[in-house]
């Protein structure tokens, strides 16, 4: 006897069962059809680059996580972390032969060899779109009317957009002549959702004194209308403002498009990021506030600089997928998903394979979805196959249906028999049966 | 001005622009609906495995192709290089909670650092699709429309699914007292497609003498029809022979269903790997002979016996996406993909963008897909645009046409203008001119 390998995963890492898996490729496709609406275009990259590509000028905390290995050429490689340097480095090869402004989106796995004790995965998958080669109102606007057609794609109803800019804080310390603790503000403004705002404030007190963090806690605090916030922001700055001149043009737009309830000017966002340097968004979902933001991003000022000499202005989000899925499950709105098909042919007869196949064949070319228990077992046991794979009705086709070319239907769920129907009647039922549970 | 670090891909890899990109999709798109009208269910696997689970007892050729490497906990690891490892140590760790037979889809990317010269890519993505716990005519069967549903779906009509049965060798060359000749035997049959009969009767002389290479020769050479092939078989093996049996089933399905023009029984197949036990197939399209098998695969006695006592019989398949855009760009089935939406809206002035957006979103209300251009340049700039992204119609809104609630519609192809048009009226001309242009 040979020694059995223990089947184990590596830690942080999972295998996608088919009802998980289904939901993820569910997700993707209502994503695809929003995108493609918005003339988005799909790229992809390899999973494995040149670790210089990857890491740049490097240092960060990124850094010990990226899987980094010598290849067969010894060459020094790393897989990906994430989808905007790969993205990066297309467009500095790409852009000359791709349309300019470019609109794309990527669906595709990263690895990070995080610490898996707070619950972090090391290979999830990413979804990010941006709009390269333009700095512009449109676009800006485009990335959070994208982002929020996605979440309603996806059967979410309450969730809502908060932007801000990233130079508004630029201005307002410039105003208190605190320009160089522009970084440690950020960073504590950046905790508000986390700590509160009581801890901000004694944070920023010892920043800024008190008189300054008090400013900056009600500069940051949004008001009831993203006009009455606008207005609050412009009197703070001066009035050349470029900040306040690009949120004025986006708020026009939200107005214009009646989307006042769901983009919301929160001045309190700053993402996290040095990256980003005009708008910046995050997306909450009203009924599961604990989650975080679902979908993320910002605008910068040149993508590729490392790559190129081209300057590449562009706006993005990014929305991690494994998060929204237990979103989706959290709010119930997953959806069962269809992993099992409408129909199970009971296998009564070895001798009648072929004609169940036939029979199999008919239903599909009427746009159902059926398969044939494979061998001949006990009744019991293909219907217990139909009950754990979840598929809802079983035909019955025997020595003796075939010569009367008659059908015998089962609903398995109501437990109901539908016997001696003609081809058409059987089609007839299947689709009455099917609408009645909401299968169809 | 800092160092500009060169955008290049590894050797072996490439990016995948927009109309590639989106013809894997669309490939991918079909055969996911066709999986699914069979009852099959997807499933993912991590990319990075223990090393032990992936090259199990290991020396093969692929071990040396194989990307290993320690991860930051010094573990052992590989990515992996198909779909088929990874899926027995899956079913090894989740036969207890699938409904079995369990019958999957997986797409995904796998990894081999293969010699480049040849032509060969170091990333591809493969498709597989297996029934396992099972040994039955039905499943064999199954498989086998699977692939030809596949091919039908992705638009090609003219292929053959050759099949036959592994064992049909062991028998014939047990009745030539040639057992012990099994693998090298085969090993040249294999090579028939590619250096010939003649030489392969020139090298089966060598190995067995005149007399049974021509014997081996005729054996496998197929007749004008199935059935005529399967009785000369028969008349050459032994009454009992399970593997005639097998076939013979098989081809009452293929004559049930109707499928003998496309489903071929042709005994030169043998698929070279040891690892298969039952029947094998190979898929030619007619019209591009040179490309070899797209979709290949065959019947194994034991999925996962390196990781579970749990016997799991199966058959399966698996398709190599980047060979079959090849053969489908080659056959010019590939499709004009709609990588582009159907409407540019041109953006006249930068302070109509909030009502181009609305417009915007009442086409995509209507099913359409559309773009505003994100930023106020001169129109040609625009219309170029347009034309380099292949976006087939314009809408122009200004000021004026605001006012009187209309718009001015051109059709870039025809360079048409049909202008002055209600919404009503506007949207009854673009899915007239969509439709006429094959767009819809």
């Amino acid at each position: 006897m040979e020694e059995i390998i223990e089947p184990r995963n590596l830690r942080g890492f999972r295998d996608s069962l088919p009802e998980t898996e289904s939901r993820k490729l569910d997700i993707q496709e209502k994503l695809t059809r929003v995108f493609r609406s918005f003339g988005f275009v799909p790229i992809d990259t390899p999973a494995i680059e040149y670790a210089e590509i990857l890491l740049g000028k490097g240092g960060g905390e990124t850094d010990k996580q990226v899987y980094r290995f010598l290849d067969h050429g010894q060459r020094d490689v790393a897989l990906r972390f994430d989808l905007t340097v790969p993205f990066a480095r297309f467009m500095a090869a790409h852009y000359h032969e791709l349309p300019l402004p470019f609109k794309r989106y990527h669906m595709a796995k990263v690895w990070r060899g995080e610490n898996t004790q707070r619950g972090r995965y090391r290979e999830f998958i990413q979804i990010d779109f941006d709009i390269v080669a333009v700095d512009s109102v449109s676009s800006d606007f485009e990335i959070m009317t994208v982002m929020a057609e996605s979440m309603r794609a996806l059967g979410i109803r309450a969730f809502h957009v908060h932007f801000s800019h990233r130079h508004l804080f630029n201005e307002l310390l410039q105003t208190m002549r605190l320009d160089g603790q522009f970084l440690p503000v950020l960073r504590i403004i950046d905790k508000l959702k986390k700590i509160g705002a009581e801890q901000v404030q004694s944070q920023l007190d010892e920043l800024a004194g008190e008189k300054h963090a008090r400013e900056i806690l009600d500069f940051i605090t949004a008001g009831a209308s993203n006009r009455g916030t606008l207005e609050k922001l412009a009197s703070r700055l001066s009035d050349d403002s470029p900040a306040i001149a690009r949120l004025r043009s986006i708020c026009r737009c939200i107005e214009d498009c009646g989307l006042e309830q769901e983009l919301f000017l929160d001045p309190s966002i700053t993402r996290g990021l040095d990256y980003y340097t005009g708008v910046v968004f995050e997306t909450f979902l009203d009924r599961a506030p604990d989650i975080g933001s679902v979908c993320s991003g910002g605008r910068y000022n040149d993508l590729a600089s490392l790559y190129t000499k081209e300057q590449l202005p562009g706006v993005g989000a990014s929305i991690g997928l494994d998060r929204l899925v237990s979103a989706l499950e959290d709010l119930g709105v997953a959806g069962d998903q269809k992993t099992a098909p409408e129909i199970l042919i009971v296998l009564l007869d070895e001798a009648l394979v072929g004609a169940c196949h036939k029979l199999a064949a008919a239903l599909r070319s009427s746009g159902l979805s059926a398969e044939i228990y494979p061998s001949e077992k006990k009744i019991p046991v293909q219907l217990k196959y139909a009950e754990k794979k979840g598929i809802p009705l079983a035909i019955f086709y025997g020595e003796d249906e075939m010569e009367k070319d008659i059908y015998n239907l089962r609903d398995l769920q109501q437990r109901q028999n539908h016997d001696g129907l003609s081809f058409p009647q059987l089609l007839e039922r299947i689709s009455e049966l099917l609408s009645r549970s909401g299968k169809m």
